[in-house]
């Protein structure tokens, strides 16, 4: 068996869910492009090179104007062959950001709406994707219970090739365990 | 701003972690090819279409002989423009196995050798390689506190196009969160 790839086969989608921990809102948005008005988390495709926090923060801001930085990493999609990826198939990352700014300047090409919305009520919605409403009750228990319940924590480490990093992404082991 | 994809950019590899829970004994190998003779995890790329779980086991079987079960997402490395990828990006996904058999009858096409190794070695030795003693070091805390604390458990989920599934990896949710 040859293990040399050769090409690609998936396209990386990162969604970002900005929660504001002080009030319990999280930042959604409906997508214009889309028959039902869901309300879901901003994101979009990793360009070539680009790591996932910063798709995420990235597509948060043109779609939201709201600046936010990385937290964790909290689930991952797998699908294939789905209508819009051509037949390649689709890793879905799901990152948790934190706001740095707070006012709403939404891109109207893309959003029909957006706001920051409790996340009691995201989780309880029927107008959200099933996704969407799992991550919600996720992210509504890391907040009751403390978000290192559901995080996935990222370390940049140093590749074997010389001056390049790559970015790890796990739970966070407790300090008796780390290195 | 266009939000047609129209090329993958990642390939996505897997690794298989094989944990022995009745023993604290997890299966690695040492790659062939590779200069320096480091115990690691099997593992591989995914073929198009192929489940996450489904890519672990088979190259854990290809690599060992050993049968496996998936039990869960532990970790995900993102690297970019390694020599390895061809200018692509690198989604190296790490999971839980655990075994159905024991006997060990390695590919002496890729492996130098094969065999179950204690936990507690692999998160010490220096024959292995960072990501390697990093993820052994989680699999030694999961061990001794339960798997439940470093595991993103699989859900299929159905998609918005009928009759199609996707896979979601999350943390567990309390029973009283559950949908």
């Amino acid at each position: 068996k040859s293990r040399l790839p050769g090409f690609a086969t998936h396209q990386v989608g990162v969604a970002g869910a900005v929660v504001d921990e002080s009030t319990g809102k999280v930042l959604v948005v409906q997508d214009r492009n889309k028959t039902k008005n869901a309300w879901k988390f901003p994101g979009g495709l990793s360009e070539p090179g680009e790591n996932i926090g910063a798709t995420a923060i990235r597509e948060v801001f043109e779609e939201t104007g709201v600046r936010s930085e990385f937290r964790s990493l909290l689930s991952v999609r797998q699908q294939h062959n789905h209508p819009g990826a051509f037949g390649m198939s689709d890793m879905y990352v799901i990152c948790r950001l934190g706001p740095l700014t707070y006012d709403i300047n939404f891109c109207t090409q893309e959003c029909l709406s957006c706001k920051w919305l409790d996340l009691a009520d995201l989780a309880t919605t029927g107008d959200t994707t099933p996704i969407t409403a799992r991550i919600a009750r996720l992210l509504l228990y890391g907040l009751e219970q403390g978000f290192d319940k559901i995080d996935l924590t990222m370390e940049e480490l140093p590749a074997v090739y010389s001056g390049m990093y790559y970015q790890l992404y796990h739970r966070q082991l407790p300090p008796t365990l780390k290195p």
